[in-house]
């Protein structure tokens, strides 16, 4: 809506936007009889241009062309080295060029992308910049994929040695989680995923964290291909409504940034070893540490939350792991969070609170009463 | 909104984002008494990140420092080039550098930009997606800053040889509109923004275009320091109705795109010669014409069009301008506009409509009567 003012010396603008993107559980997404794959925003089309992480290209490419095929529709396949320490601007440039050497329509053609988190966040942001924004189907094939990067709308790539420093909040119309991908995931990539699970138990649901308690090696070791539908279906539901109701980041206490407050400086300081849930895990690990710290968290809860991590396979410490990097973290997490620290801090299992009042002293004994129990389970661990 | 089906088995998350964004016209923006430059999107804050086109840096820093200083906030400068040749991830790349050294507060420290239409298009696109958007203030120091880029919420950069390829829908809260920036305009750059106004009067407002026949030389010489105030307010109020309803682009029959079918091919073949207000105005020249093939526009008219651009000191012509260059930038919008033409062509002065199925044959007879038209008005100063 347009309002001008009276004497014509200044004018208000003000509209809203429509976001509207579904979330489809399915399976055989590449079977012919599912339609999901030719939703587009407007009609059926003629051109589809797949962006693939190259490590599934083999694997996938015969069903896709089939797919297309049978369905009368063109595609051409780009395949792309997804890992975090390509997750920048020249994978981004490199996959515009190829946009622009193919053609397609900016509505009614949308890229489809196959791939876990990392592909996910850099074909996101592609799209939402391409022409000023292209339709995008996103396919996760990694657990961190199916129950994280495929569930919001945040799109980026790491910049100037900054994870996510360059991105976008734009929806993808369409998300396909299909868990027959994780058949061929190795287990690191499945244990990756478990630990965005585990934040979202630790911060609002107990029962989650019962469950994970009870059967993540199980889960693990199948791989979630026949077990854990429970602890999928509440985990996807848990970040879901944490999301949706701040798709913008309008507020910017966010319980989902547990585990974000550290995780992104070890990511960058280690980029080519740390994976995202990794690097949360050990996040998850140190903030509840300083929430012990803080007389917040109890100690057996703590304990509880370290030994589920660490059951998970998951790392609960790192060398890189200092009080002068970690301050640096907070600091920079103070910029991004608009002057405030606002961390996330768990205050029993399932419930957790914002400070604003950390100092460095307590990021120090936070580490070394972290590096003390962490020491403890890797002498557990050999002794056995 | 989050909707999760019975079966958990799918979720539609569904929202809306508000937009609201003001557009106001002041004298001298550098003088502490106005306040509008401390707008922040919340409280007042210490820092502020001036991103300022270098041509103008000497000229106007000590007065910013001024204002800052009076209202105890400190600043840091960057003086960019901001030639359409500049306008890329390059330079995209280097003012996000310069922030992340810097280090601003995500949406209560907003950046500010000084300088004409290409700066404002680049550090619109940074700040829409620097940390997934932080806030931004823009002040036009050119007549196509004033009238045409600091109105809409359209941000963007050239890539890969296309104009504005990357870029983004996202509103910067406040956009300031200062005439006394055009005393030292250079004549040419006055002349640039006078290209978008006879868009707007010959799609929509037949009274401006009339208003620019008797006064648009005037208007020119004198920069419009004194003259022309009811001409900007009528091509503010113009751009605004166009832009305001349809700020996403939803609909892609959009009036605005007259002038923007032909001449980004043109400014990408000649970027270090053309300004893009002479690239529109060869367009509007070019798409006149074409309406005059189809049998939609009036001879008398179309001549009509060309002398105002002509007397405006705008080119009417391009050496570059073939058959197979200008079928490429049809080809080009058709994907742009989603697979139809939706060429926008003026009925009469001050009236347009659609069209989807120009051919190349009248591609090459509009070219021929623009050549000849154009041609006689070369003569015609010749023998002056």
């Amino acid at each position: 809506m347009l309002t001008t003012n009276k004497k014509q010396k200044s004018w208000k603008i003000t509209a809203t936007k429509t976001i509207d993107y579904d979330v489809i559980q399915i399976t055989s997404v590449f079977n012919p009889k599912n339609e999901l794959l030719l939703t587009t925003a407007g009609n059926k089309s003629s051109k589809r241009f797949v962006i693939i992480d190259e490590a599934l290209y083999e694997m996938h490419i015969d069903a896709i062309i089939n797919y297309f095929k049978t369905h009368n529709i063109t595609c051409q396949f780009l395949p792309i080295p997804a890992q975090e320490q390509n997750k920048n601007i020249d994978i981004f440039s490199l996959i515009c060029k190829e946009l622009d050497s193919y053609g397609i329509k900016r509505r009614s053609e949308p890229i489809i992308v196959v791939g876990g988190g990392v592909l996910l966040d850099i074909v996101g942001f592609v799209a939402s910049c391409y022409r000023r924004g292209i339709s995008c189907i996103r396919v996760p094939t990694t657990l961190m994929g199916y129950i994280d990067a495929a569930l919001g709308i945040k799109t980026g790539i790491n910049f100037n040695g900054y994870k996510n420093r360059i991105g976008s909040f734009s929806a993808s119309v369409l998300n396909i989680l299909d868990r027959s991908f994780f058949k061929t995931l190795p287990k690191r990539h499945v244990v990756n995923g478990v630990g965005e699970i585990i934040k979202l138990a630790v911060i609002k649901d107990a029962e989650l964290f019962k469950l994970l308690e009870n059967d993540i090696v199980k889960c693990i070791n199948d791989k979630f291909i026949t077990t854990g539908n429970e602890i999928l279906k509440m985990a996807i539901q848990d970040m879901l409504e944490e999301l949706a109701p701040n798709l913008f980041e309008e507020n910017l206490e966010r319980l989902v940034d547990f585990g974000h407050t550290f995780s992104a400086t070890l990511e960058m300081h280690d980029i080519s070893n740390l994976l995202h849930g990794e690097a949360v895990a050990i996040d998850i690990c140190l903030s509840s540490s300083l929430s012990h710290i803080k007389g917040i968290l109890r100690m057996d809860e703590l304990n509880k939350i370290i030994k589920l991590i660490n059951d998970s396979f998951l790392p609960t410490f790192h060398e890189k792991i200092t009080p002068k990097l970690m301050w640096e973290s907070i600091k920079e997490k103070k910029l991004h969070r608009d002057g405030f620290q606002r961390l996330p801090l768990p205050v029993v299992i399932g419930k957790a609170t914002f400070v604003n009042d950390i100092k460095y002293d307590e990021v120090c004994m936070a580490i070394d009463l972290l590096k003390n129990l962490a020491d403890k389970l890797d002498s557990a661990k050999k002794n056995h």
